[in-house]
């Protein structure tokens, strides 16, 4: 597999634009290249077990990209507590799925750190919004 | 009411610490002390909708602490992203009702900040945890 240059995220918003255009491509590499290289990454899947650590988490996001179906998101209502060396969104996806009208709405907390390699993620905790809260037309909960 | 004198955290551990007994004791007041006075903090109860600002998360904890029943905290698998002006913890509560054996797991994310008033909470997303993972004996999913 061909090695792509090492990405370095000058803003917690460039780090999250790319987090979500990997998703969006089911890329798994160039999702990877958004987090940080560290044993205490978190990202919990809504309504999943949450996983720990890097390896962890590469190897959910390989599952999930290799079962498909493409997600497209909208972001809507992004919160953020920004800091020096850390930030912290809190925000509404609007998922669809490849071949479906309908919207689901998850609520995301995306934690960036300024690492030596630029900003990274470092945790992901996303859950189903419930149904008829912001975000969302036609909630079903559980996709991504 | 008797006014109670201001509490300030030297820490985000004491911080979080008096968010939890606060919680334990359904003290809307010491609840209230924890969390930063700021349109901008986020309360996620689990499966519940988003409120946003120090209005809208006070009511709710008004409300919950109202209705009852106690709340028993035992938090568990706690991680820790600190820096020197924000600590994120996600970690496990077991959760037990007054009355009932039973336990009931959330996953939290909490995030603190340090402000002119000492560490305070801007953020707390709690979510429920999947039947049989880590955290809970006898999961249930919805309580808190």
């Amino acid at each position: 597999m061909p090695r792509r240059a090492l990405l370095r995220f000058a803003s917690a918003e460039q780090a999250q634009t790319a987090f979500y255009q990997a998703f969006e491509q089911a890329d798994a590499l160039a999702m990877m290249q958004v987090w940080a290289e560290d044993e205490e990454v978190i990202c919990v899947h809504p309504g999943a077990e949450r996983l720990v650590g890097t390896a962890q988490v590469r190897e959910s996001w390989r599952q999930m990209f290799e079962a498909g179906p493409k997600l497209h998101f909208e972001l809507a209502q992004v919160h953020t507590l920004a800091g020096r060396t850390s930030t912290v969104y809190n925000l509404c996806e609007r998922i669809r799925v490849d071949g479906d009208l309908r919207v689901h709405a998850v609520l995301a907390t995306n934690v960036f750190l300024l690492t030596p390699g630029g900003w990274r993620m470092v945790m992901h905790h996303a859950s189903p919004l419930p149904r008829g809260s912001e975000g969302s037309d036609s909630i079903t909960g559980t996709v991504h």
